[in-house]
């Protein structure tokens, strides 16, 4: 777990590039909302949207800035998504951006916007522009935790990852900042993921370690389903640490870095779910393909009623076994073996009865577990984080407007 | 709306048809628990059951034998699912129809059974055996709501509900007898349903009216993307009042009969969610296709946050929108338009504002209310019926082992 903590690990330095948040008065109650993550010069950039059909301005713009390859800056604000706001949305986006290229010295097209809230009401822009010179003359190698505290909305906590690896004889970073509060949150235009490396690579190196990345870990807990009106995640390097190259060593290594922070920065979401106590861990093994076992580990992860199973800690492989029977895989249900934390449960789709049970429920009192389904012989494997549902989702979800 | 009530409706006959109840010792409390619906003689049946691959002994049995095309009797129990039991529970779903069939004095392969409840314990079928000789002997004409409530689970009142029409000079009765309690229970064992009717029909006429009236009806609730181990809809037709031939004025009178019934069944059963206080109809139209309308609604009416706004009686918009965004329904999201309850809260994509909204939040204090979404100038439509999904869910849900 490289998760950082405030207190522990104050400090994320990467060369290259610098932090910077501030209150700018679009959160209701006055806190930090508005950020930037710059590079010190334009640098090589990949980036990852959301896939709903409807979405927000910021992602509009930024999709069409990052594709050109490269990047300055990311403008970040929380309290208002800037979803469903029409052409003054995408105005105001454009216009935000640019008083932020203006104070850099850079083109507009270097600035990506992302913005994460409440949808559907119009972004504050005089607001963001009275606040940009401040914030932008606040730039410091240091703010990482300011920028993570300022882009969350319900998160309970400031979500900041690292992993470090050799290129060549020098040390190189990948630092992330994150928020979410997890797939009890979907659509309220919920992740935003950031991602800094001193590593070099193309900007198609980048878009290739980008993409498997973020399909092993934030398609991988249960956002995926539920992609928002915002969710955007971008990756940004600077080089300064060496250059990495397309099937090398250092590559596997940067890609290893970035799905380690991806891999921990999701956690920290999915453990951030409103009345969450419990991460499991649902592999899905022996599937027909990847894909099949992709499906059942999908509708496991998402099932209401496995969910609030897990919120009862009850091993009930009933449900389980009825959401996989339901996920369009293919499988013989008399072969399913269930086990939860490595006690079987159910074994050739029979369930072992209440004694086998109990060391399953024992299990299920821990902040984190494995509920692993066997569905037959075949190669197909597939996994996929999930928290337990709480009744306070309930009272969140119903009071807040997203 | 022929929902029946007891107190108003005590009696429901349909010619030809017979019905009891009793307490066999299934359910842990003494409740009524197994219920038997017998025709005097061999008559014309279509049943359609669970696609879930996960299927129980009865859902099997059950099909094997109404695929024939005639039928003689059900046998029902509740507080057992008689799922996820292997070999045993096929051979308790033979043994117990066995004793029927003699009793009544048929082919074993003329009685179906069927069961809900408790998934992966082996059905008591020495308590069954011993209960059917006072079964049968207490058939009679008046015992529907007897049935209704025998098969009761989680359920809060029983379901029977009545359609009536002419054929020829007669007057012929569509009566139905459902259990469940909605989508919040979708893989509780959760939905059966019963229909008897005086009409006379072939095989293939009953099985093409019920799968259309199926699919418009109880597929049209939240439970459908949910199928249980033990969904089953069985509809006999005894002929007393006359026959009905494919492609007839009559025809088409016993399929608005049938679709009625179980479009009130399904009604009610959404009704009873757990927690519900509100049940939406959710109207997609405008698609490209029918196609696309019913993904757009289907995942709108199963969308937590949807189902947590309708709690918290908040139009939210964003929410419904976001929902159809990642339904896969194709759509500019540029031409939507959203109305709860006939009042438009959002037009061409943008919202109308807080005063726009009021109207809108006022009606979804009603029990029934519409939301209604037009994706563009398509000629696709679909519709669902959904419900609000309140705290005492999680709580039922966490605790009841199903």
């Amino acid at each position: 777990m490289t998760l950082l903590d405030l207190d522990n690990d104050p400090i994320c330095l990467v060369p290259g590039f610098s932090f910077a948040a501030m209150a700018a008065g679009i959160k209701k109650n006055g806190k930090p909302d508005l950020a930037l993550i710059a590079a010190d010069g334009p640098v090589n950039v990949a980036a990852v949207y959301t896939r709903n059909l409807v979405r927000a301005a910021p992602v509009l713009v930024s999709e069409e800035r990052t594709k050109r390859g490269t990047l300055r800056a990311v403008l970040i604000n929380a309290g208002n998504a800037n979803a469903c706001t029409g052409k003054p949305g995408l105005e105001a986006a454009r216009a935000t951006t640019l008083a932020v290229s203006k104070t850099l010295g850079c083109p507009v097209a270097e600035i990506a916007p992302a913005s994460t809230g409440v949808i559907g009401a119009q972004l504050p822009t005089a607001k963001i522009l009275a606040a940009i010179p401040s914030l932008t003359s606040a730039l410091a190698p240091d703010g990482a935790f300011d920028v993570a505290r300022a882009i969350m909305t319900t998160d309970q906590w400031p979500k900041v990852a690292r992993a470090q690896f050799a290129v060549g004889r020098k040390r190189a970073t990948v630092l992330g900042i994150a928020k979410g509060a997890g797939m009890i949150h979907p659509d309220m235009a919920t992740t935003l993921g950031f991602l800094v490396t001193d590593a070099g690579a193309s900007p198609a190196l980048l878009r290739a370690i980008l993409k498997r990345a973020v399909d092993a870990t934030f398609n991988s807990i249960s956002v995926d389903g539920d992609t928002s009106t915002n969710d955007t995640i971008v990756l940004m390097a600077s080089g300064l640490a060496g250059p990495v190259r397309a099937n090398t060593k250092e590559a596997k290594r940067l890609e290893d870095a970035i799905t380690e922070v991806l891999g921990d920065l999701g956690e920290s979401i999915v453990r951030d779910g409103e009345g969450a106590q419990h991460v499991a861990r649902i592999e899905v093994v022996g599937a027909k393909s990847d894909a099949d076992a992709r499906r059942a580990a999908k509708t496991i992860a998402t099932s209401p009623l496995v969910k609030t199973a897990m919120h009862g800690k009850d091993p009930n492989w009933g449900r389980i076994l009825a959401a996989a029977g339901r996920s369009g895989a293919r499988f013989d249900p008399a072969q399913a073996e269930l086990t939860i934390e490595g006690h079987v449960v159910l074994k050739r789709g029979l369930p072992l009865g209440a004694e086998a049970e109990k060391p399953a429920a024992q299990a299920m009192l821990s902040p984190k577990y494995t509920i692993r389904l066997r569905l037959g012989r075949g190669p197909g494997a597939a996994h996929y984080l999930t928290c337990d549902l709480g009744s306070s989702y309930v009272a969140v979800n119903a009071d807040y407007r997203s």
